[in-house]
């Protein structure tokens, strides 16, 4: 690994990092929050200021990147931010122990939205402002990996995405990530920016409220600024708005670029988007009619739960607006088999990703094909395109060592949960960036009850998950780290 | 499908259930018990041989087997015997709905070993040794499925044992199969009759209880004649016999055969024993720490009950001799973990076979190595010899199929059962044909408690999981039954 080159590109996120804390500060000071609050922004935002300066400087000079690098800069990207990131909570007190601090930062900056505090209300909006800044910055970050970086390092099968990626495709690596990732980028705040003004002027939030819930959504993190989440509003306006947008952010954002630049047939050309639209919808409807066969309420009140709760599940946002936890056990395990399935590819989803589920699906279908007639040749296709048996043996792999990772983690977990639904769901929440879990990581609890240790550790299924596995994995392999 | 030539087999196969329940008759006579056990016996005996024998007659002839025809074998075989062999439960009125004595047999000849009786001691010994047998029976069919039949079909990479098969190796199919089953079932007698004579003059056990359970460990059911299973006997000795048999039970029997012709050191040249011996010493001592920990008895006693529980539930036998629905999460986590292992290849119990998961992981190491580096040339190899990416795959696939099945089972079975810890254990503890889950179908528990229709679909479970999947999902595919 070229380490001085990582590190300068390291940096240079830091820094960036490090001026919205100070930005924050501003944010604090505009609601007249007690200067402690603004202090502990700017103190934070120095330090990473001043860290990312010295490291950047120390560090210049030519970048030339390996594939290797990119490893590099994409986990250590994300540790430095979340060591910066949570000093805030550390220096304003609202989060005591720094364990829980860095549990809090990681699960914004990875959009999990999985958290430590339970009054919310109690928060200052400056600090408020910067939890929900760093899913928005985490969903940028996200969006430029999946669709720009990941394809290109091969992660789990990705590499079919090769030739999806909008944006000049003729160029060499570096400038055209650049450019995807400006085109990508304007998207993204194009719709951040609509969900503000629709939540604002139509869903009757004010404009704080708008603008974290428009972060938490686009970024499909979760932080809401209230503890009973979106259901504080009970508002209908509210949770179809933020339904439709969760929706939005789990597709993947280059069919939102063909659609802006005039080509929104591509959206229904696509394989992934019409499984996951279809599974999505028979979802809510079975939990529809199953909660409301139990008395959840009016069938209208029982199906605007559910398709909040299935959109926010499938695209890993992980807002509430009723107490899943509380429905029947078929929609409580649909739940939870949804949470493995995840957003689209190069969304800003977790999970395994709608891609890979249904590539797996096909496969299946294809050996039992393929063992009727062993002699037969089938090739499997994509969208009218046929898909490599090399791509399918990787996803096969990606699904497999996904599942080992839950298992394992799993079985730690149950030595801080009290039972085996929270063990596995508090694993499955965190490796797939959902948030919420069952039982006592349900939708009405917090991770406030797991000791440090074990915080730390679904800290670690955080990054794991939202940088596919692979790319947190191989740093554990003594090659990687040789010349 | 050769219709005529399958159910002509089927038929024979029925004809030999037939005279094992009229002998069944002859034990309940020697045990005095009342001629209405012994009427019941005889009857459901008689109806399968006169059905047996029309049908038979009805479809004699050539007899010209595809490969299509192997699967309508096994598949109508371990149907028909669990429609006769579930006569006697209802004749003898120890078992009032259909539904639950057909979960009965079936959990018999697929030696699951999951009841829905519970006062064991009240049940007549002619229905306790037919209940005994089915298992035996099931554990012959079990042995020629697996290593003479399956790996022919090429179910989920089992061709890999083509060439390890004992027996004359340039024969043609059938008469090859009939040598090789008839060396399994010599081997397999000979370790139950050890057994035994084990249970009975260094254990203590009276021939009946003796035969019944050394049935249930050969052929890793786990039916018992006492409704506290083998802790009944409180007996150190008992425990360890049946233990080190039942580890022997999980072994390929290929790998017993070149031991008994005097080449013993093969168990060791056999990469999936040594995954089973190291991964099964490995849980015993988590297990017993973990036990010991939670001061569930002195170290000697949680070792005695952990290596008894680790060897029966990776075995996939079932019997129990502590109640491990109490210990501590990590146990019972660990345990279910286990039973999606289940033994080894070629041996009688069930699961996913060690052999499949050790390749899987053998494959997620090799994917990260590529991952590292993309141009390199990885070879996977087991035991030294390379195995083809072709059977990887159908690993993969099979891995996936079984994921899949056991998630939506697990979905429908939320309809019957009290919480998602029972629903997802009764799934994989049919699917696995291990007997016991967790919680309301635990140790000390049975699945009287679940409806009849619950019941009928975890029947078809513990079929599903014997024929390995494949055997039984085809007969779905409407190619198979064109001509
Ligand atoms: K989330
Ligand atoms: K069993």
């Amino acid at each position: 690994m070229n380490k001085r080159a990582v590190f300068h590109l390291v940096a240079y996120m830091t820094l960036v990092i490090g001026i919205a804390m100070v930005a924050c500060a501003g944010i604090s000071l505009a609601y007249r929050e007690p200067l402690s609050v603004q202090l502990s922004l700017v103190y934070s935002g120095a330090i990473a200021i001043v860290c990312a300066g010295l490291v950047g400087f120390l560090t210049r000079g030519d970048i030339n990147l390996s594939r290797r690098d990119g490893f590099g800069i994409v986990t250590f990207g994300w540790i430095s931010a979340t060591i910066f990131g949570a000093l805030p909570y550390i220096f304003s007190g609202v989060i005591a122990h720094p364990v829980s601090a860095m549990f809090e930062t990681m699960s914004g900056f990875t959009t999990t939205g999985a958290s430590v505090m339970s009054d919310l209300e109690a928060i200052p909006r400056g600090i408020h402002f910067w939890r929900a800044l760093t899913h928005w910055f985490g969903g940028m970050g996200v969006l430029v990996l999946c669709v720009a970086i990941l394809p290109f390092l091969g992660v789990g099968g990705m590499q079919i995405y090769r030739a999806e990626m909008p944006g000049p495709s003729k160029d060499r690596l570096t400038p055209r990530i650049a450019t995807t990732a400006k085109l990508l980028w304007g998207v993204y705040a194009l719709l951040t920016f609509v969900e503000v003004l629709l939540l604002k002027f139509v869903g009757g939030m004010d404009w704080f409220d708008s603008f974290c819930h428009a972060f938490g959504t686009m970024a499909t993190g979760g932080f809401s600024t209230r503890s009973a989440s979106v259901g504080a509003y009970d508002s209908a306006i509210v949770d179809t708005i933020i339904t439709v947008f969760m929706f939005l952010a789990g597709i993947n954002f280059s069919l939102h670029y063909y659609a802006l630049s005039g080509k929104p047939h591509r959206y229904f050309q696509d394989p992934e988007f019409r499984f996951y639209a279809i599974f999505l919808s028979c979802a809510t409807l079975f939990i529809t009619f199953n909660i409301w066969h139990a008395d959840w309420g009016s069938l209208s009140r029982c199906f605007r739960d559910s398709a909040f709760t299935a959109t926010s599940v499938i695209t890993t946002t992980g807002f509430c607006t009723a107490d899943f936890d509380q429905w029947p056990n078929a929609s409580r395990l649909l739940l939870v088999v949804i949470m493995f399935i995840g957003g689209c590819a190069g969304s800003t989803g977790g999970g395994m990703k709608v891609v890979r589920v249904f590539i797996m699906f096909k496969k299946m279908v294809r050996e039992l094909k393929l063992f009727m007639r062993p002699s037969a040749v089938i090739q499997m296709k994509l969208g009218g395109k046929p898909v490599e048996q090399e791509i399918i043996s990787h996803i096969a792999a990606f699904f497999a060592i996904f599942m080992l990772i839950f298992a394992v983690g799993s079985f730690v977990m149950t030595f801080f949960t009290p039972n085996l639904e929270t063990a596995a769901t508090s694993v499955i929440a965190t490796l797939g960036n959902i948030g919420p879990g069952l039982n006592a990581v349900g939708a009405t609890q917090n991770y406030a009850a797991i000791s440090p240790l074990g915080q730390g550790i679904l800290t670690f299924f955080m990054l794991l998950g939202r940088l596919e596995l692979y790319t947190v994995l191989i740093l554990f392999l003594p090659s990687f780290w040789k010349k």
